[in-house]
């Protein structure tokens, strides 16, 4: 493999690289179809020599790409070690191979498998690397970030395959006319009629997204935690205003249910809380742990509801602040290990250094967690449509 | 003014209050209408109470109200000192006196100016505590949680004077089936038409929110930057896939506009870059910075969007990484304390450490920052449609 960065990344050189037996090149450098039309014509002749020399071509235009069961990148950005995991990207850009890569090693402690990062796709396109991904045991679920199709019939067929496997999860960007002016200036995608592309891609099964930070945040939660049974959830909250604010938003935005309880769990809910708290789901933990400890309120309050047949994730809302006693959390990395079948993601209120501590415990231990209240059902949601996908007739 | 916590907060005690002179009583005590019948009953009985003495009310079932002009607060929870600042609370939650207030202090570093935690709303209610605010040279913005309108007529009445005086910001919950049962249990607020009451909130000028997250995001951007002209945003990213995916975003689900720059400002943005990137907005920045060095490139970019007239508001996506070099941020500051008319959010992509340092640095110099590159948009969005109803005919 050869890896060209510079503007000696032209049509010679790749008829030189194969001359020496070379089968695969990574085109790092830029200033091709994503510059002007001299761009473009040059695009156009090194797609010549690739298909005249049988070599395969990753880029112009690219990071590079990573694959760490092999221990193995072209990235020109010296990351350093980056963790091994089972999440892989496909990407029409270059951050997950760069500064994304960096936040997601330092601020969201989850592993990679395959990264590509795509370029302008003169060879290789998202079609044959989602196909690869679809296959790889080291891969649970792939992300894909795309700015134009190469081959959409083809990229939907797989996908609908894929889909059946394991979630893919995309933001496909430049679909309005703002978008779209950036977009060809970044990688000279075409915008298509995003209609269209959202009904194949409902279709295929294929879980679409449209803020950036979902790509990471729905990873770190795959990469540890089971993909969610369903959609319905179970919380518990020490604010009466945030169980009912969430639950509006579980109904309006996240098309989450909240559903109830069986007659046992809400019969062990009422035993570790005071009477004067009746208790159901949504679960309002803090008179238990008041009364309780805060550790014995969330640890029992927990497992009732892991144990509840109706219920397909946790998300406790953990109080930490010095005034009301901040707990060890062992207890939630047991109750992970000990109900694998379920997801938990936890998130926070009170002091933020015991936050960022309860961060850093948890990730570490295979628990995500996810600074705002809203975050963990916004990235349940997205899962539960990834479930239904794979559940799909 | 006394404070009734324990069980002992009944009709007598309120007489008994009353026969000493005292005119103002906090009913922190729970255990009323938000429980049962019985409870109900009780308040009943204080509601009459009230009447007879004369007294005024606030409670119960709250967590108390602080105002830090008067360095004064009646909340048990031993917050310590809670900083002094423009932004006021009324809230039919105690979290705003408790554990958000905490977080607050510690995560998010502005202060409050005057924050009512409303309780069962006995005697003292929303209305009469957002005409106070509304004349209070002490509060920029007002930031309002509620379950019930206890007098809805005249809550848009003064909401409607008050909008054209300064950013009223509502989060209304208990509007769903599931939302409305989570609410009873909380403050037995009844729930009422969402319909009805989002109309009357649009016609008073109020700019409702539905993220309980945004009551303190939006706050920290309006405690120390201006309310934006309007909706129309510069933003300077790194990476190409971010321009692309925010334009989008900006269209679809923020009504936020990215106009064009007068003529004056893409020539100079041309100037600072280097020739193969076509520069306009929103500013693909990260070529400037790498042949000009991050700060130069920053600095001048965001000088030149700031002084463009067709730009009300900046948002720096910077790149934080070791491998890039980090910046001092000085210049933002500085930036900030020139153009006081446009706001400045500053959000990041790369290394976690940096950015931890970067928003620690940068809000205690009055520059607001968000960590994920998504929330000050939805935070302009939010203060966009302030601005709209501060301007309606």
């Amino acid at each position: 493999m050869c890896v060209l960065r510079e503007t000696a990344a032209n049509a010679q050189a790749i008829r030189e690289c194969a001359a020496r037996g070379i089968k695969a090149i990574v085109l790092a450098a830029g200033g091709f179809s994503e510059v002007d039309e001299e761009g473009e014509a040059l695009q156009e002749e090194i797609k010549k020599a690739i298909a005249e020399a049988g070599v395969r071509v990753i880029g112009p235009n690219t990071s590079g790409h990573t694959s760490t069961p092999h221990k193995f990148t072209s990235s020109f950005f010296p990351l350093g070690k980056i963790p091994r995991g089972n999440i892989s990207y496909i990407a029409q850009t270059g951050n997950f191979a760069t500064h994304t890569m960096r936040y997601i090693i330092t601020g969201e402690h989850f592993g990679v498998a395959r990264v590509v990062g795509l370029g302008n796709k003169v060879d290789v396109d998202e079609c044959e690397i989602l196909e690869y991904c679809m296959d790889d045991p080291e891969t649970k679920a792939i992300f894909v970030y795309l700015e134009s199709f190469k081959r959409p019939r083809r990229f939907m067929q797989i996908a609908s395959e894929a889909t059946r496997i394991k979630p893919v999860i995309l933001l496909k960007s430049g679909n309005t006319s703002e978008g779209a002016r950036a977009a060809m200036a970044h990688t000279a995608a075409l915008a298509s009629d995003d209609r269209i592309i959202d009904a194949a891609l409902k279709k295929a099964g294929v879980t679409r997204v449209y803020k950036y930070s979902h790509l990471f945040q729905t990873a770190k939660a795959l990469s540890t935690m089971p993909l969610p049974r369903g959609n319905r959830v179970s919380y518990l909250a020490p604010s009466g205003a945030m169980l009912v604010i969430l639950a509006d938003l579980c109904r309006t935005h996240w098309q989450l249910e909240v559903p109830d309880l069986e007659e046992k769990t809400r019969r062990r809910l009422q035993e570790i809380s005071p009477t004067y708290i009746r208790m159901r789901n949504p679960v309002d933990i803090w008179a238990s742990a008041t009364v309780q400890g805060v550790e014995f309120g969330y640890r029992e309050g927990m497992e009732a509801v892991l144990k509840d047949p109706n219920i397909d994730a946790v998300i406790p809302i953990l109080m930490l602040t010095d005034e009301t006693g901040v707990p060890a959390l062992d207890f939630i990395v047991e109750l992970a290990q000990k109900y694998r079948e379920k997801p938990i993601y936890v998130t926070f209120s009170g002091e933020k250094k015991h936050m960022v501590a309860a961060k850093e415990f948890l990730e570490k231990r295979g628990v995500p967690t996810f600074p705002l209240i809203e975050e963990p059902f916004e990235v349940l949601s997205i899962l539960a449509r990834c479930r239904r996908a794979m559940d799909r007739p």
